[in-house]
């Protein structure tokens, strides 16, 4: 019962060939195999267990069915919820079911539909197809033989989260031996090893570098002899702020975007469910970036930011710095309130050529269709309200002022 | 003129018996007697304070006529606000008011009126009826006897801010003594006398546990001979902290919802009116809690959060942890702007058997109402522009998703 | 397309003669003389130079023509956002443009138009009359000798930022001395300076005096004696926050309101373009600023904040103190969105008359006209949405209330 106008410009956007310029798919295993796939997504198990759920059905020796019967049983707690309304579309479109509401008695037929749709052989091309789905980016650790898969569709991405704050455990160290066959030992290795990843996933057609970063970090150029002493007397203790800009150096020389993904606290919530522990301190601000933003003019910085609160920095920092790009609707602010409030604010003062609209962050593709399904249609209300309704832009204009977020800007900023 | 779908709603809502989960009624006077008790409020002489009042009128000598004159005499200097409008609303429900606002000419004849109605026998009976309220909550000192009113209507609940703050001072003590006849001397008498406070609250029925909170607070569990030192040879400087985990102890042992309501400073318009003194700092975070929460998994904690600006940590810490819950919405974000976006929000995100709708805050029956008016209309705003107009719910389901807020919840989470 | 309710409200509000509490007007040179003038304003080049253009064009010896031709050139980069608006208003207005968008293709005619019509005699007339503008605040230099110009049009304003945070700079001394023939040693003699500055300010009808203060200021009262070691021994170094109270202690003498514009960081993107530097760290607090607001309650400080996320404490402080007063919506918040918000929420819970609506901001006059649209454009919506469609006001009132916030409380706050 949306408005015909707003329902007129999803119909429209929703026939745009998707890049999803941000995922943790596995290309191995890009699709759900069973209903537990889809269910056993940390957005489910968490919000199942903060209404009441205990932990025991998510333990490794209850059965896949067993464990979904208590995830849709705890539905009605939090059938409210955009997370759930993603689980109802995906129920709906590639499960053919028709009821109102998904609720317990519905869990066995919708586990047994889903075991033999999604072990159909062609699975995969299936929901590409459906979605629209042209490409999609990866997450991969340095040491990812990104082997075995279609790399255009598939699209390498280099995630430096390892690198930048684990470099103190030793099997890091050991890894990063075993990937690139350089011993760490001083600032020169260290940059060795990081070029020689670098030189790896350029060479499969990687299109970013990409880092999730905590509320209080602040990058920073470490001279070599700061390094060579964290790395030999201090179990490489202070070294995060300089791995950081020494990626981004290699970006530069590389010609990679570096999406910074800013503002998590990881496990908060100690006892947490798996992927369900890390939340944030909403005290953060980009000024911390200030430095690396104007160091390095040549590197595109693709900005995702946990909460809507940073919002405001984020479009004014991208409507002042040429490299600073805002970057879709991250986890916590994934949800129509947000997206509908940052969108707006973006779309009013930030050159259009650099908003990305938004990427799936999904695990299986199943989710990539309903996730942009709400973005879109957040998308043609902002688009409606904000600029057709006011006489600014023609519905066709509007129309192609979606395009280039969901899509043109992907092609540019990516150089797919 | 709001349309017919949000005031179909609003009035299927209208129905629903109130149980107001904090409110500062005192049981013994739970109405007010003439209209200064309506208009000494601490929202109206602040505005027309703030407006350019002088505090003069707010002198003890001042007749009540002539305060409520000079209060009445500056609201069209505030009549745009939220706060004239729940003044407004008590005029005409019960007043019997039927002006299109209230002026100064106005102001002789509502307070003979309120003489006259305030004084019937049965008024409370009335303000009751007239509300639909079940139940409201109270907030007692813990040296409160809790004697002479039904505790069934009138629930007690531990308000714990000056255990927690104030036991530096002698009088806190002495009190102490008095109520339990217990000396804190240690951390042994600290834990006696607090579960004496318990054992007394709980045998009067309470049904939860409350305090105000800082800004900059950060609960955190105390040895007891730190406490010991803090008590014999530094005068409990530092022993908040401490004395709150102690509380929330007893709370797990004792089964009582701990309701956190943070973020405010006090006494920062040092020269205000009584109650209009206390402000904030915007730079806040639920991090500071996460000690507790991870250490309490057995206690509720409904929170309040004093800013907007704090919704979205709210949301998110209640979406991973099943013992945070998010309750109403406070003092300076109990104005339409504000409930609407943070309601929004909660209900998009947070599983619905843990939003706690509202309470009222009230310090006497009449203000109940008018808040809950408010209220009920910014949640069928809500319902139907985010339920049901996309067509997720019907209008009875959307009633009865405002009915859990309202009211299921309420009993729920703190078993009344 | 926008509804009628809101187009009559914003017919009527458009009636209303202006009078802008602040600019950058230069009295000499209020107009544009060409189009470069209008372009040049750092709005365009920032999202010109933010949307990929180099700043090649914007240097000294390239042609005015050239310039805009470039500027122009990267609209179609950032034709989404509200300062492009303006532009366009500005365009359609004063140009006689009268074509969907501005491209590339319509440069050099409406380079050549404005030529034309910039250089008409009366345009400053013109202009003024359009714009139904009666008066509009300056912002001046300390030794602004305020000659040459109608200050009862061009209303002096003392901006006080050098005085502030630059009193270690010897040509800041030194230009004390030449305007008021005052060395500065030491506190009495500062405060002779700054006595000499009011007096000279003051006597040339001066209404306000101003500042913009960084994210982590706090005003402080220094005493003389460590006011005399900066001075003597310290270069200055920590006096601005001692400087700060003594203006309010001479805004208190000579009644002048105390414009205090919060949250800006100078220079953090180091390359930017010229006036394109400067963001901020969402990161601040009116904490810092209670023991201004409790020691002068004498004077008014009209309060703007850089970011949305402020709008909340400005509107409790405003609520609380009588002498602090929402001021317009500044800079990075003077687009629609967080217009939108930030008015609702002042509106809801602030005293009307304490709401001082809207400054231009503007260097050239051409601008006050669509920026004043744009912000009646959000105000019709407000009254519209807030007032008028809920019953609470007749159209007539909500005109009404919009004029106080457009021009009766400018008159009240800064006795113009």
């Amino acid at each position: 019962m949306a408005d015909n106008l707003v329902r007129d410009l999803a119909a429209a956007l929703a026939e745009i060939p998707l890049i999803d310029p941000h995922s943790h798919i596995d290309p191995l295993r890009p699709v759900a195999r069973s209903l537990d796939d889809i269910l056993g997504y940390h957005y489910y198990t968490e919000l199942a267990h903060a209404a009441g759920m205990s932990q025991a059905p998510l333990a490794k020796e209850v059965s896949p069915r067993e464990r979904v019967r208590a995830i849709i049983g705890h539905m009605d707690r939090y059938d409210n919820t955009a997370q759930y309304g993603w689980f109802l579309d995906i129920a709906r479109t590639f499960l053919g079911f028709t009821g109102k509401r998904v609720t317990t008695a519905a869990a066995d037929n919708l586990f047994d539909t889903a075991e033999r749709i999604f072990n159909q052989k062609d699975w995969e091309k299936q929901v590409v197809e459906k979605t629209k789905l042209e490409k999609i980016f990866l997450t991969n650790e340095f040491d990812d033989p990104l082997e075995g898969f279609d790399t255009t569709r598939y699209v390498p991405c280099l995630r430096t989260d390892t690198l930048v704050f684990h470099l103190d455990r030793p099997d890091t160290r050991e890894r990063i031996d075993q990937a690139t066959g350089i011993k760490i030992v001083d600032a020169g290795s260290l940059r060795k090893a990081i070029a020689a990843v670098f030189m790896h996933f350029t060479r499969k057609g990687a299109k970013a570098c990409a880092i999730s970063l905590p509320p209080d970090f602040e990058p920073a150029h470490y001279d070599d002899e700061y390094i060579y002493e964290q790395i030999r007397f201090h179990d490489c203790r202070d070294i995060g702020p300089g791995v950081l800009w020494m990626i981004a150096e290699f970006c530069r020389e590389f010609k990679l975007p570096f999406d910074l993904m800013i503002g998590v606290n990881r496990r908060v919530y100690i006892n947490g469910v798996n992927q369900g522990q890390d939340l944030f301190d909403q005290r953060t601000s980009l000024i911390q970036y200030r430095r690396l933003f104007n160091a390095f003019p040549e590197v595109t910085f693709p900005v995702s930011v946990l909460t809507s609160g940073q919002n405001q920095e984020l479009v004014a920092y991208s409507w002042l710095f040429p490299n600073v790009v805002p970057n879709g609707h991250w986890w916590y602010s994934n949800v129509p309130p947000y997206i509908r409030k940052d969108l707006g604010e973006r779309l009013a003062a930030v050159p259009k050529t650099k908003l990305i609209g938004y990427y799936s962050d999904a695990y299986k593709l199943e989710f990539v269709l309903p996730k942009y399904a709400m973005y879109r249609r957040v998308l043609a209300g902002v688009l409606a309200d904000d600029f057709v309704r006011p006489g600014t832009l023609s519905e066709t204009e509007a129309v192609a002022l979606g395009t280039r977020l969901l899509r043109d800007n992907v092609k540019d900023v990516f150089k797919v």
